[in-house]
Parts: structure tokens; sequence; C-alpha cells
């Protein structure tokens, strides 16, 4: 067995975009257990959004990264060394093993991915977190109606069509926007989605106003800035908003110039009485048996579709991490540890 | 009988603030009934800050009034004329006669006000619109739970006052914000709040962290600018926010200078997890009942007070407007009519 553990540290904290200067391989020694632990060799580790933030030291819904630390990171794993009974040498697991090779473990938080019901990356996108997100926010705080217009952007990625295909199967009509052609293509030909918007169109506005003919219902907040510019004025009256993430801005460096539009916003909470609702998919964990049950159930009747983006090597993490944030991605970002 | 109608009309919309120049008073003869109309004789007209949008020409959740249209507004009338057995000569009646000596109903939407119930003013006040306006934004949407802290601005109003009261009965802590010594007083000495602050202090956020030591939970929105600046750093996780009104903001002509803050808040939204809804009293009408019962019983039993601020005379009520906005009045602002 390996001796030898590689990981990827935060190097220092970005100001704006992260460069591969802000991440460090390093060669550390596998650790050694204590007494009922266990080591987890990294089979594949999620790349997603969130980590943005564990990057910057302002205070968030969770801790930041600390200087030369390990990134933290969802990953599937085996079990290679264990003291654990739950968990015997060959187990697939669930971990936040992060941005390394090897792991240690208490057995906390670990859940055990059986290979025979679905392909183990799935734990880490449709039937994990980022599925769960979809489904959590989309269902509590969205509750699209049948006939209701449902718009997400980064529809493309992991949560976006997730969302898209579960508001198909509740009735209500799915726009999705997306960064380019094929991604718009993949949504409407391959997912179901009633019409997609290419973000990177001259005129925002105006193409999603034309998706959209009977306004806005549910807006699946993911991504913020131009794209939620274009949505606030197509809102219906009584429109909900869950907000999961707001991704354009996670590399802002400063605020955007004047005029200081929160007023806007505000008025059209009040005038349209909106609901907007920030979560994290942790907010709703008691809800993870039926988010297995209903989206396990909808995979395997083919009734819910995904697309993963798998990258080869820790080591190209960063890269990919940083096109991550660019939405070079097309589909659930995969990094293959071994 | 009088045979004339004082009115007063909209003469032109402000931009800014109104003054007394944006309104005119006519007098028009007493209209005539048609089968089945009741004509009503204002006894006291209720002023309102909602009044300050239906000024103005721009789409909100109700129509403007049209130039040369008499200024809208709830009433409690008494049936003068009446070809509707439902509401003989002499009833008193909730009713929209706006801002005028008589209007013509047919009986649509009025409500019969029993004097042996409460003092008939209450219709417009703890028992009509702002009180209903208080309980079902403060329960449905704020929720709070017993030991959180509750923040209302305008507390000494009708909507504020009544949201702290209930608060306090659901067993939460009440914060208010209001205008001056003698309306912070009133909120702790009277009303029972556990602190007050006022938002003309040098140091409103301080004051406000000081009075809040361990956050905000419920920030009932009414009035937006400064306080809700206050606010937001003090915000817990999962706070709720009901917003009703943004009072504030109803005079300004352009938005505040940049940068644009926007994100900030959305930021806050979902790093903490926050729930901002918007509301207006009529989204509720299902819950009158309700309403009646439980203020109704507060209110008899003594267990929620309110306070009036009467101007006679209904040529007088432009200038009472005008100081409805800038928060001159104490109390639920009423024009005694006749």
């Amino acid at each position: 067995m390996a001796t030898m553990n590689r990981r990827i540290v935060l190097a220092s904290r970005p100001h704006g975009e992260p460069t591969p200067a802000h991440f460090r391989l390093e060669e550390t020694r596998v650790p050694s257990l204590g007494a009922g632990e266990i080591l987890l060799r990294t089979r594949w580790l999620s790349l997603d959004p969130y980590m943005r933030g564990r990057m910057s030291a302002s205070k968030s819904y969770a801790a930041p990264v600390g200087i030369g630390e390990p990134m933290t990171g969802g990953t599937v794993s085996e079990v290679v060394q264990s003291g654990h009974p739950e968990f015997p040498v060959g187990t697939l697991v669930q971990a936040f093993g992060g941005w390394q090779d090897f792991s240690v473990s208490d057995g906390k938080g670990l859940r055990t991915v059986d290979p025979g019901r679905a392909p183990p990356t799935t734990a880490l996108g449709i039937l994990g977190m980022p599925g769960m997100t979809a489904y959590t926010g989309l269902l509590n705080i969205g509750a699209p109606k049948p006939g209701e217009t449902v718009v997400v952007a980064a529809a493309a990625g992991p949560v976006g069509s997730l969302v898209g295909q579960i508001a198909k199967l509740k009735g209500a009509r799915a726009v999705g926007i997306a960064g380019g052609p094929e991604k718009c293509a993949y949504l409407t030909r391959e997912l179901g989605f009633d019409a997609a918007v290419d973000h990177r169109s001259d005129d925002l506005p105006g193409a999603l106003a034309a998706a959209c003919p009977a306004g806005i219902d549910v807006y699946f907040e993911n991504v913020g800035g131009a794209v939620f510019d274009a949505v606030l004025p197509l809102l219906n009256d009584f429109a909900r908003m869950p907000v999961c993430g707001l991704v354009a801005g996670y590399n802002a460096t400063e605020l955007p110039p004047g005029p200081d539009r929160s007023p806007n916003l505000m008025r059209a909470v009040l005038t349209k009485r909106l609901r907007i609702q920030g979560f994290i998919v942790w907010d709703f964990a008691s809800q993870i048996d039926a988010f297995e049950r209903d989206v396990g159930g909808w995979l395997r009747d083919g009734a819910v579709r995904y697309r993963e983006d798998v990258v080869e090597g820790l080591e190209n993490a960063p890269e990919a991490f940083i096109g991550l944030l660019k939405g070079r991605n097309f589909g659930k970002l995969i990094v293959h540890v071994s």
C-alpha cells in the first residue's frame, strides 16, 4: 500500500478569482490510525462552488479552510484500513475526505455507498449534496404548483438540472439558463426543459422574457448577478425564491458601482409579495430519507437524468475548480483520484 | 340633511414629498342613490402610509388614484340613506369611503361596526386593517418563538405597537424603534416592550445592538432605510422578515448613491438563511375571524392597548397625512370628519 499522501492545500487566500498559485500540492505520510478509526482512500472528489467561500477568511455558514490545510470536499472513498466494525475494508463510503489521496475518519457522518444501487459517483451528484440541494430547496421553499413557471440558472449543472426535472415532474414549466448552445440544447433535448436561455445572449432580459410568457413563479437562485437582474422584473406576485448560491459574486472584490439598488429589490418584495429565502442543504437534513427514496426512484425509473464531467487526477483539481467558477464544466464536476 | 359633499382630491402627483398643493378641497353635490345603494356619511377617516403609493402613477399592488379623483381611504361611516336591507339608516360601517363627507356603496365589502363592542374608531386601527396587518404578518411569516427577539419600527404606530404586544403574548422579547423619547417611553412603560430604541439616536446601529444582545430573530419591516441597515447585521441565522411597508423610501425620487449594496443583502439571505417575505393584509383575508377573535379578546382583557391621534376636520387631512410620512403622529392617525 502507498505510504505517501498527496494533498492539495490552500496556499494563500485569493482576492478575486482563484489561480493555481492559491493551491499547493504536497506529499505527506499516510497518517496512522488511532483506536476505532478508519483510513479512507479517495476514489472520487466532488468539486462544488461553495468551496470558493471556504477559501476566504470571511464568516459564512461554515468555517474557512486554514492556510496550509487541505481543501475540504466531499468524496467517495474506499475503506482501506478499519478499526470500526460498521465500515469493513473494501466498503465504499460518502465522506468529507477533502482534496487528498487519504483521509482518516472516526466513522461519524460517513454513509455507505452501495455500488449495486447506482454508480458510486452519483453519491456526489444527483444522489448527493447537489441533488438534495435541488430537491429540498425546490420542494420546501419553491413549492411549484402545476402550470407555474420555474426558472433555474446553471441549469446544466447538478443542482440546476435536477431542479428543472423535478419541476417538470410536479407539473410545472421548466426554463433553464445555461452558458452556450450546447448546454442549452442538452436542457431541452435531453432533460425535457420547456425552454433554455443562453446567458451569453446579447439580450438576456429579452430572451428570458420571451421564454417566460406567463412570468416566473419560482426562481431557484444559485448564481445572482446579471441573471437575477433579468429575473426580477419577470417575477409574478407571490413568487418564491429559494437561494442556495450566488456564484456570480463569489469572486467579487468589491460591490458593484451605484446607485444602490437594494430599495428596488425590497420594493419588489413588498409590491409583489415575494418570498426570498436562503438555505443550505443541511438545514433539511431530516429529509434525507425522502430525498433518497424519491430521487433514487426517479433515477431508477429513468424519470430524471444526470451528466458528469470527470477530470482525471488529483493534481488537476485546482484547474478544474477554477474552471467551475467560470462555468467551464458541463455536468457534475468530479475528480477521479484513484 | 347636507346637500353638499366636501372631498379632497388628488390635484397632482408629487415628485418626492407631498405638499398641501398636491391636494385640493372641492365641494360637489351629495350623489343620489341608485337601486339597492347606500349613502354613507363619513364619521372617521383613517390616514395610512400606503396612501402615498396611491398618489404615484407607478404600478403597485393597487391602482393609483386618478388626478382629480378623491383620495381613497378606509372610514367608519354611518348609513344615512339606504336601499339595502342589511344596512339600515343609523348603522355604523367600516367602509372605503375615501377623503370625503359622503360616499355611495352597494354594500359590497362593508362590515358593520358594533359600537357596543369597542369604540368605533378601533375599526380603523387595532381592530381594523393596521391591527390585522400586525397580526397576520407577525404570526404567519414572523412566527416568533418563546425567547426569540422581535424588532419592529414605527413601534408607536398602530401596526408596530400591536406587533410588539403580540410578540410579548407569544413569549418573545419585543424591541421597538420609534422617534423621540416620548414615544420610546410609551413603548416600554405603557405597552410592555422590553426595550425601545430612538431612531434619531446619534448611533442607531449601536443602540439597536445594545437593545438586542441575542441578535434579532424576527424583524417586522415597515420602514426600510436606515433602520433596516441597522437591523441587517444583527439578524440571526434563520431570521424571518415580514415586509409590509417601506415608509422611509416612499418619498424617494431616486435610488441612493452607490455602491450597489444588493449583493450584501443577498449574501446575508444566503449565509444566514433569512426568509424575507412581502405581504399585504388582504393576502390573509381568510384569517379575519381569527384576528377579530384573538385581538378583540386581548383588547377586552386589557392584554393589548392602543393609542389614537385624532385630527379634527376633513380639511386638515392633507397636513396630517404629510406629517404621518414624517412620523409626526403619535398613535393611529384618524381624522374626525363628522
